[in-house]
């Protein structure tokens, strides 16, 4: 079973992918281009991912005292998937780029998540490149930027730290000035960072010959103070290894020591590290504290990071998504050649009658068209969300100011629903094995495990809603709710025609305004700590009213598009929508009667009362 | 943190468990045995079974070709179960038992499912020596049953094999008559059975010099065929090693062979096996096939099964509630100690300030209490039900057979809901963590993993739906469902004599009605393909309204009891009946929906539009 119909009818038919080459900057592209990405990264996925998944998820990292060991394969895959040169798709032509649009980078990284979420970690190098290009100097592109995209080093993104999880503003690392001339050096304002960072994928390993850490750092104050808040946090590139300004390694070690390995419940074939900063274990120049270069201005550090945000929160997104996609498939395989059980007739069941395949009891049936209604339609989000990148950088400038606009208040929802119903997907694909489905003979059991971690990292579920609640649906005085109340309109309009979806349009423009009014009622005091305290039930509600639109929009299109009705993939689409209508949307309901009321119950209940 | 003041709580405030003494069975006991009882088994665990949880995880059974090795740890937490005389608990006194409650021996057994579900499986080897106690003969009782209770022996209960899962109709395990004199010997008819058994916990090991096997198998009819479906099942005892009539091992070996052990994703302590039966490996007397013994009538072997079923269940059941529990005290203790940022103020957040305890995040309290809603709910429930199994036992023949058929309706719910609730709570402690919880230092991802097996063992949840709409409410011509909703009436009744609690007691009126006319128009067409295709959905509301059921009259009780309101176990009780009203019971509304409608969608679904 493969998921490229799937991605092709939602990238060429629905989003209508190809169209892009009438923008400049994707001129030479054409679908025979987008195709042969699709085609190269499909079949490195097939061949040096997937076959590994396993592996990595039983041979962890682990550290022999000097080097993090990682399985063959992790070395195989990372070297295929920068002889792609999908590192660097969507950087443009003059530094080895494709000028991919990000819409078609991101369905083809979607091959890779599904064969193996945790074996690569290339969106963090590519991110961490990223942000570079945008806000580095020429320098800092041209030595540390380039050399990622390259695949010669890999990158990180430095953040949390023991004591500051979600709490970015408690940041304690500290950079001090390197000496007088700390100014002069050409990769930039030279510091010396002290701290410990928590959590950092792939912040050791052998797969490269360098590891630039992009770190989040305060410097101190005049008096030797740091800053309160996230306004004192500022940017430094802090390579493992120390370089020169050709990009050549000078031979030194930076002092970046590995403190411990994270072992996890999954995802276990990304190296995941607690990292001491400048506690002197290797001192540079005969010092202690790791050499930074400043990236940007200071105190605007994570002004930086939020460039990235969006794109590494709907990559998050679409990794939760193909893990529920992989258990969709496997559990579609095993439910359409597992006999066992036949279905009650009128007179009780005939046991001389050979077994059924399980496909044929209606239970099953519910269990694997859930799991499409939340997989693919939630792939169908995550696209929608690249294409609106794409708006962002190459549309008209109203388009594009739409394109940001909508991006604020969609990226949490292209987080957090995947992580938490691709999840949910999981166990039902776990559930459809039965006891098989619970050993370690059946890949199930580890993309639920893999996937348990979308829900944290990249902002939590409780930081995504309070983003949601607080801030996105707010800001602009909530235009971007309107806006995406008018795509919503819109979509509605074009249904409605169709008989088969004119009831869902109508459900669908009643949930439209029970989340305009439920918006409203959450803020009606005005009281952030009531009207907040609810805002997890709010983007569950939000979420599913957002999924249903696509759904009923990817319906329409498909009907469209198969006029006669006639391919069972246009019944498999309009089947999920109808799913998604009559046993998703209705619990909103519930959701949003707390949020409404703004129910205290949770905050009012006094702790010795736990 | 303790279990004790809400298990003291539910039994006795609640349960009223000491008046059980006034029956003659219980007559010697009164609160102070089972206080004692109580301690006992919370020692044993807090000693025996917590400290050695993730041992049991990270250290899998493994089979050195000759021996299944266990961890130490595991020899240990059974001599010290074995002393207490739990084993026995509620058997007679003339054959050592204790004579104790049901109700207090699954109060006592939680304590041990909460601090390491799976070291033990004493509950088969005492379920298994249960049926023997009620269909076995008398010399099968004292050679078998007797040496089980002491913990001389384990046993199993072999009903699966690789074809025959959800489908018992479909066991395929052969018994044949073992020579001419088979019906003479003294431990039973005795049989030769070949066949392979699939999923038997505590299949092979070395906690006990033998294994007592009952096994599911049929025999041929005169042609040498099997009878298809479940009439033809008969019921054999297959000890591992040959014993005499005085319960000593002759030395001899019987022909069962360990085929494999399964590695699962969680609840590795226990071992689980493929057993095969027969083949030859260790062939009686000279001939292959497995000896067994006979239990009860030909042909009556499932009716024997179902004696247990419901204890077995309420087991299933409650260990999902405890792994819940486990994760719900470790995530509130985490809560209350963890500073991580600041709650959201008028003018946002102060950052010069200290951080705060997470617990003081309303979103961190909603997950904490939606938990305690979940595990302390449904616990309540598991005793109710316990307490029913001892009115059933004990009671007036007209109480007796209220109880049996309440526990027919109830025991569904009891079995499926915690499984998928309870892991639902396990969710939310690792999300409390954040990050940490993802890691194995921490104890949560181990509860999670331990308890999606609750779905799949002893009945699948689809298995548990079918069983709930397609037969326990409707047989005796729906008088289960009468009889509780007669029960629920009358905690109605007087909840809405209490000021905080009469609009819960409204909704939960108006919750009943509509179970009641869901169930109706599930059945209207009288088609069990339209009236169980969403079977799920309905057991899914079902099992709400039971529970809000419970807490309406735990929080009733509780307010009656402490009238000054005084006490904050009071304050957390009446919340999470709070939030299982406003969060929880309006979720039944989508889910009965589609029930309503025998919504078909997805059993109309052509198979390749999946």
């Amino acid at each position: 079973m493969s998921l490229r119909p799937t991605l092709d009818f939602l990238l060429y038919d629905w989003l209508h992918a190809e169209s892009l080459n009438e923008r400049e900057r994707f001129a030479d592209h054409s679908r025979e281009t987008f195709d042969a990405v699709l085609d190269t990264c499909e079949r490195i996925a097939r061949e040096k991912y997937a076959p590994f998944n396993r592996i990595v998820d039983t041979q962890e990292p682990h550290f022999d005292g000097e080097k993090v060991i990682l399985p063959q394969a992790t070395h195989d895959a990372h070297k295929a998937f920068v002889e792609s040169g999908m590192m660097s798709a969507a950087q443009d032509y003059d530094i080895g780029g494709m000028q991919l649009p990000y819409t078609v980078q991101a369905a083809a990284n979607a091959f890779f998540a599904m064969a193996s979420v945790s074996i690569g970690s290339n969106m963090l190098t590519s991110g961490n490149a990223n942000l570079l290009m945008v806000h580095g100097t020429e320098m800092q592109k041209e030595v540390f930027a380039k050399n990622e995209f390259s695949g010669r080093w890999a990158g990180t993104m430095c953040l949390s730290e023991p004591q500051a999880g979600s709490s970015l503003s408690d940041v304690a690392t500290r950079a001090v000035p390197d000496g007088p001339d700390f100014q002069n050096d050409p990769l930039g304002p030279r510091y010396r960072l002290t701290g410990n960072k928590m959590w950092i994928s792939s912040g050791d390993h052998e797969l490269t010959e360098n590891i630039v850490h992009i770190v989040l750092a305060k410097i101190p104050d005049e008096n030797g103070k740091l800053i309160p808040g996230t306004r004192g946090i500022s940017l430094f590139i802090v390579p493992k290894r120390m370089v020169d300004t050709r990009g050549n390694l000078t031979g030194e070690r930076n002092d970046v020591a590995l403190a411990g390995l994270n072992h996890k419940l999954g995802w276990r074939g990304t190296t995941n590290t607690l990292l001491n900063f400048g506690e002197g274990k290797y001192p540079v120049g005969g010092k202690a504290g790791a050499v930074g270069y400043l990236v940007g201005q200071p105190g605007k550090g994570l002004h930086c990071m939020f460039h990235m945000m969006n794109e590494a929160r709907i990559g998050v997104g679409t990794a939760a998504v193909m893990l529920g996609m992989a258990g969709y498939h496997a559990s579609l395989e095993y439910a359409k050649t597992r006999p066992q059980g036949r279905p009650a007739g009128p007179a009780g069941k005939d046991s001389a009658k050979p077994q059924v395949r399980i496909i044929e009891h209606s239970d099953v049936r519910r269990m694997l068209l859930a799991q499409k209604a939340y997989c693919e339609g939630a792939l169908a989000l995550e696209l929608y969300c690249a294409r609106l990148v794409d708006e962002q950088k190459t549309g008209t400038p109203e388009a594009a100011d739409d394109a940001r606009l909508l991006l604020e208040v969609l990226t949490p929802i292209a987080k957090s629903w995947p992580s938490e119903w691709c999840l949910e997907a999981n166990s039902l694909a776990i559930q459809i094995h039965g006891g098989y489905g619970y050993t370690r003979d059946f890949p199930v059991e580890q993309y639920w495990r893999d996937n348990r971690l979308n829900m944290i990292h990249e902002g939590t579920h409780g930081i995504q809603a309070a983003d949601l609640l607080g801030r996105k649906v707010l800001m602009e005085d909530g235009r971007g709710l309107t806006l995406l109340g008018g795509r919503i309109a819109d979509t509605i309009r074009r249904a409605a025609a169709q008989p088969a979806l004119a009831g869902h349009a109508k459900s669908l423009g009643a949930a439209l305004q029970r989340i305009a009014s439920a918006t409203k009622a959450a803020w009606a005091t005005g009281n952030p700590q009531e009207a907040l305290a609810n805002a997890v039930p709010y983007m569950q509600a939000f979420g599913h009213v957002v999924l249903a639109w696509i759904w009923l929009d990817v319906a329409e299109r498909a009907l469209e598009a198969d006029a006669a009705k006639s391919q069972p993939a246009t019944a498999g689409r309009v089947g999920a929508t109808d799913f998604f209508f009559n046993y998703e949307l209705p619990k909103i309901g519930a959701w949003l009667n707390v949020v409404e009321s703004r129910d205290p119950t949770c905050a009012a209940l006094p702790e010795e009362a736990f």
